[in-house]
């Protein structure tokens, strides 16, 4: 992991192609370093004393300083030259920002780059790759502009993808969604570092609590099953390219080859993994895995005082194999003193739009403590009388719970808003759809399938709950 | 369809129960109808001269007119003298919003409800309903304000759904979506007028191009696929309560019996239906279909600069059984003399980063017009240099296609939303995930199953295309 680690946290960091005109990438990223990072900033160009009111040198050689990481944007046809100096210098990693290389074709480019590399024991991100975003760190190599894609603020989520395109966008969906990263690593064409490397240095990123991969090429399959097998945290992957016509796009895409695509996401489930069918679940398991611990077993109860959403969600939760048990008899009792007769204590229970926030804390209590479900989904239905979103809010953050919560509300106005913010404040999320949150309680439940046989004592996260 | 078509097109209409205190459903329907209706008002409450300006009357006999569609929010307890009274004026339908019948157990005064208005050949849509909301027309009993509900534009899309709670929370996503309805219709505890009498009058409405349904309980089977098999137009349904628990839920939510829900969904299908999955997918589904012509094949070829998200696309694709075949060798051979030879001509064509909105055309342009392919799916990947958004959907929306168009952009910048703008302006549905678009070629394929053998010259909608 030497390298690796020393790329994802950097104390220094050279720019390698620093530029002084605003439209091209070196003066992108340096600008964006200057402003954020911490650490020491050292700007290359052999042409420029002094660039963004750093001094500038003409080569890293001349950096008067140790050089943790090198971010690199020349064109392709100097990387080489570039990467056999930072070899001499002692650069222990090297983010190749620059294209040019195995995605046009120039195979052979790429791998003297990687054979250069290794013979200077500098580790390479890229070629052809976004690089890092690090906001809790200040580490910012997206060469897009803020007002273009505005940034993801600081979180627990570290996002891995080859594709820079698809992964500054899952940033804007994150953002979108306020969620926040620990990293985001783009490596582009993998011709070096790749997710096993970034699995094992995430494994011991305390702020990282869950691993999100776009995977579309696995190049070493059994070193990744391996490093996803040692790592004690969720790791949830969307593998593209399944099918026969998707793994020959994979194949042209990215050069590598997809193969076996079924084999591959069969044993990275058997390897622990939460795989995923779209970008939309990528974002929902990840979400839910970074607030809520795994789910231990498959029986689900579902509160609700709109009925039509209960059903919608047992339909989900049926579909993935989870199982909405009847209520027992001794709760129903409970509840039966309490409630009209019209109210339907079954699962879901349905206080119908007549309930009240005190008669959700109620049953939400009683199915808290007891033995009874695995996990608990509460669909608030909103905008009817005598249901104040923000006393729902008050009950749902305020729970006590033996048993992971997932909460789905409909509504998309100014007080709801608010009333979600309390709730994923307390560590509870919230989806904007039944399904969805059915769904979250499914991954949940897969990523309890890891730790079956081992007991609720044994799961390693300080969840918040 | 004596009473249904009137009810949903009403010359005149009165208020039973219409109030002076804001607060009240009498009142909110009300204003609601008197800003926007063109037709003749009626207020009706037997302590009221005037209500905002308008004369009161009584009761419904006393209207010195013919009152098509009476609307009625009484309490419970005196509807049934109202709709006797609606009976004896020679109404033809009301739209009772009163709730306190079966879905708080009071089934008894539901059935006698029902007897009363068959005696008076006054046709019930209701009770405990949200009613009617008609942009086109004028006609929005949605007692929700809009400031909490803003509401939708006219359009095409038809929507019919038993829960109010479910059917305005939809209204909303369709506004989001910025797609219009023809007639929302909220026929809650479903006593008298159900999804097979609205079918009915629909298939006669020019404005109305897809009927999208939102089903819990289903009370006759036959009738309803008769309804579906008769009408010439695309039925979309999100049946819910499929599984065991789910039917439970159902048949205490709506005191119908769900029922055999597997056997519903399969002969929904059978009768033409387009089945989906989810809100979402309901939402989806009927935008393709009210923009789009059927896809009458399996073959599907998709353009794209984005490699990531045309593998995605793929994956969405054959999971739903679509086909995404090779390139020709006739096509690719011309292709091949334009472009750098790392695009890859395979389908999906992925133009990669370098390509521009004229090598899109290109492409488009032989697609379009040749016959290997059933539908196109183009996937743009914006915000990369060369490749203007706007000069993107000019170029995909003067397209002169002989297949069906679905478009996936992931970016929301305020160009990208532009450029959306004007490809939907020209009748091609955009969605914002690759995996979401291929989903809706897939269901306009499904719309295509029910014309097999009947080839595309009898399919009888005019399009926009």
């Amino acid at each position: 992991m030497v390298g690796v680690a020393e790329a994802l946290n950097p104390r220094s960091i050279a720019v390698i192609g620093a530029s002084r005109n605003p439209e091209k990438i070196g003066y992108v990223v340096l600008k964006q370093l200057l402003s954020k990072f911490r650490g020491k900033l050292y700007p290359i160009n052999p042409s420029a004393d002094e660039i963004l009111g750093l001094k500038c040198y003409k080569s890293i050689m001349e950096v008067p300083d140790v050089v943790d990481l090198a971010v690199i944007a020349v064109p392709a046809d100097h990387v080489i030259e570039v990467i056999k100096e930072c070899g001499a210098k002692g650069v222990k990693a090297a983010v190749v920002l620059s294209s040019g290389f195995a995605e046009i074709g120039n195979r052979e480019l790429e791998e003297r780059l990687v054979e250069e590399a290794r013979k200077g024991g500098v580790r390479i991100i890229g070629p052809n790759c976004m690089g890092i975003f690090d906001p809790g760190r200040g580490i910012d190599m997206l060469f897009v502009k803020e007002e273009l894609l505005p940034r993801c603020k600081p979180g627990s989520i570290a996002l891995l993808s080859q594709s820079g395109s698809v992964g500054t966008n899952m940033l804007s969906m994150l953002r979108r969604m306020n969620l926040g990263i620990s990293t985001f690593v783009s490596y582009g064409n993998k011709a070096d570092v790749d997710e096993a490397d970034l699995l094992d240095v995430l494994a011991d990123d305390e702020r990282t609590r869950v691993i999100t991969i776009y995977l579309e090429g696995v190049r070493d399959g059994r070193r990744l099953m391996n490093a996803i097998r040692r790592i004690r945290k969720p790791v949830v992957v969307l593998k593209v390219g399944r099918s026969e016509a998707g793994e020959r796009a994979v194949a042209s895409h990215t050069g590598s080859l997809a193969g076996s695509s079924r084999l591959y996401i069969a044993a990275l489930r058997q390897a622990g993994a939460v795989i995923v069918d779209s970008m939309e679940e990528l974002i929902d398991a990840s979400k839910a895995l970074s607030m809520q611990p795994p789910v231990m077993g498959k029986r689900v109860f579902i509160v609700t005082n709109g009925g039509g959403y209960g059903i919608m969600a047992v339909d989900e939760l049926e579909r993935r194999g989870m199982v909405v048990p009847k209520t027992p008899d001794e709760i129903k009792a409970v509840l039966k003193k309490e409630f009209p007769p019209y109210y339907s204590l079954e699962n879901p229970i349905d206080l119908t739009a007549n309930s009240t926030p005190d008669q959700y804390r109620m049953v939400l209590d009683i199915l808290c403590n007891s033995e009874v479900c695995d996990a608990i989904l509460v669909i608030p239905l909103m905008g009817i009388p005598n249901f104040d979103p923000m006393e729902v809010a008050e009950v749902i953050s305020s729970m006590k719970c033996k048993r992971p919560v997932v909460v789905s509300f409909v509504s998309h106005t100014e007080e709801t808003d608010k009333a979600k913010e309390i709730i994923e404040g307390s560590g509870i999320p919230v989806y904007e759809s039944p399904e969805r949150a059915a769904r979250a309680i499914y991954f949940l439940y897969e990523y309890g399938r890891s730790y079956s046989g081992r007991g609720e004592a044994d799961i390693p996260h300080s969840y918040r709950r």
